[in-house]
């Protein structure tokens, strides 16, 4: 039986929910798949810390221990930022190796120039868990692509701040203390500025309007509010008139064919798609050419949402590269 | 550059979708797959009827004409009823022919059986149109159920019934006017038993089933009650405490690995996910192991979302089929 062999960059909450999916999910490859995965290595920066490790597990903080094990087919990665992240995967690329991504900051600024790597060298770039964690959204988009024209994305992006906007209508409490709530709860990083900014969310829209539009909107040119200018009195005020607030993030097409996009909180009523959606959940609202308009809901980040994510991937590689053989 | 022909059974609102799209982008299927797409035959039941025709066309109530085109690479069809849709699409796979079909009822029972005769003969049988129209269900399961096992599977499934239910809360009306007002703009057929009555959503349900678990639950043993006898008093008292009827489809997997299913009326509150589902949307709600809870809304029906599930399905053939050879 052939082995696929597996590097992991990264092992934080994402990395961690990867190997343990593919390790449970051991028996079904073999069955169903025919091939058995190995994880030969795995990059963390701090060897120091403790972490759930199989003694056997190979664990480096020095790239080039990972990029000298012969024979990897694929590589996930789940690191913070843009470098060096998007370095370690143009590595990867160039030598024909298959790679998943979760990095939402490296593939919003570089996604265009890895897919274009990508293809010269015969490999694949997964990134559905780049955007919406678990939400299959770059999949459906790319199916709903084959057929339509898509014409406007509106989605809850960031989980962290839709859970604070929630929070803090039924918790009846401060913008502060709805934050510190989210962090209680692990919603929320110590530094939450990128997710109540609107800046991850802004990354995620455009990474979507580069696969629905085929490029994106000059950064500079998109508004970006954030919701930390929301008060209480805002949000009672809003529940009184029967709407809510959503920070919404949305993307377009002019007749004339410029992209307009803005992120900025949002009054919705009952019968907008996005009314119901609370907590860290997402969801996405796709307007297209003969389907119309498709909502998408449900976990937005997550140990095993966004770690199922990129098993899903993983499987796409695996059934349809022939570099990666499967036999039937 | 290639041509692939294609023959329509059935020319009634979808199958005059998916005429129109295959026309419309005749261009991209060049300039994207390399392939010319051409309706080489369409049957239809009565040929004294006016349709929207080209003059071209070769249009046909005898089957064996539409049997007798050579070379035929793909069949699409969108007609109502078991048979005789049943024993065409046989006919078609057993010549290694692919098959994209809408029949719900048809799948709901030969589902199963057809999909062997498929794999038998090296064919496809695509069948996203069967259930909720142009909400991609059947894609969206096929890839989550290649990393997680499925535990709930829950929706409206008939935009008719969910028309009719929306209707009464809104406009204050009886079931009798509701539905008058759902056949009035075309959303409800002269006979609507099948919708109201859940027959038409259990269908769906059970083609659902038979995808998520690979196998139906006894047909006699699944509780089926239609929305005929909610009274406009109900669906007020339901308003007055925060709640919506909603007519939900649900099959669940028991520890024990029982299937457990049922159609009926729910109440629903404003956080539930089915919550805000209006007028002929339909939508689904899957629980899954690692991914948790997804959500898809959208147009369970009409001409173009069904027709561009159809087309999606097609795209898909052309570009996995060795049969069907794309030059990349």
């Amino acid at each position: 039986m052939q082995t696929i062999k597996i590097a992991l960059l990264g092992f934080g909450t994402v990395g961690q929910g990867v190997f343990q999916i593919l390790n449970e999910k051991k028996e079904e490859f073999r069955n169903f798949f025919g091939i058995d995965v190995e994880v030969v290595g795995v990059l963390i920066r701090d060897v120091e810390k403790l972490r759930p490790l199989p003694a056997h597990l190979f664990v480096t903080d020095r790239f080039e221990d990972i990029a000298s094990i012969p024979d990897v087919d694929v590589v996930f990665e789940a690191i913070v930022g843009e470098e060096p992240a998007y370095s370690y995967l143009t590595y990867f690329l160039e030598r024909g190796i298959h790679v998943i991504t979760a990095n939402k900051a490296m593939f919003a600024k570089h996604g265009l120039s890895l897919q274009k790597v990508a293809e010269n060298y015969d490999a694949t770039i997964g990134y559905e868990a780049t955007t919406a964690g678990g939400v299959p959204i770059i999949k459906t988009l790319k199916n709903l692509l084959q057929v339509n024209e898509v014409e406007n994305i509106a989605g809850i992006l960031n989980g962290t701040s839709n859970f604070i906007l929630s929070e803090m209508r039924t918790a009846k409490c401060t913008f502060e203390e709805a934050l510190q709530n989210a962090q209680d709860f692990g919603y929320a990083e110590a530094d939450p500025t990128d997710d109540v900014s609107g800046k991850d969310a802004f990354r995620k829209l455009m990474i979507l309007s580069q696969l629905a539009f085929g490029r994106q909107p000059s950064w500079e040119d998109v508004e970006v509010r954030g919701i930390q200018t929301l008060t209480l009195r805002d949000i009672e005020e809003a529940e009184e008139s029967g709407m809510r607030y959503r920070h919404v993030a949305e993307v377009n097409i002019t007749g004339s064919g410029n992209l307009q996009a803005v992120v900025r909180p949002l009054l919705v009523g009952p019968s907008h798609p996005l009314y119901t959606v609370d907590g860290v959940d997402n969801a996405i609202v796709i307007d297209s050419e003969y389907l119309g308009k498709l909502t998408l809901i449900g976990p937005g980040a997550g140990r095993f949402p966004t770690g199922s994510a990129m098993v899903e991937d993983f499987v796409q590689v695996i059934s349809s590269k022939p570099k990666v053989i499967i036999p039937q």
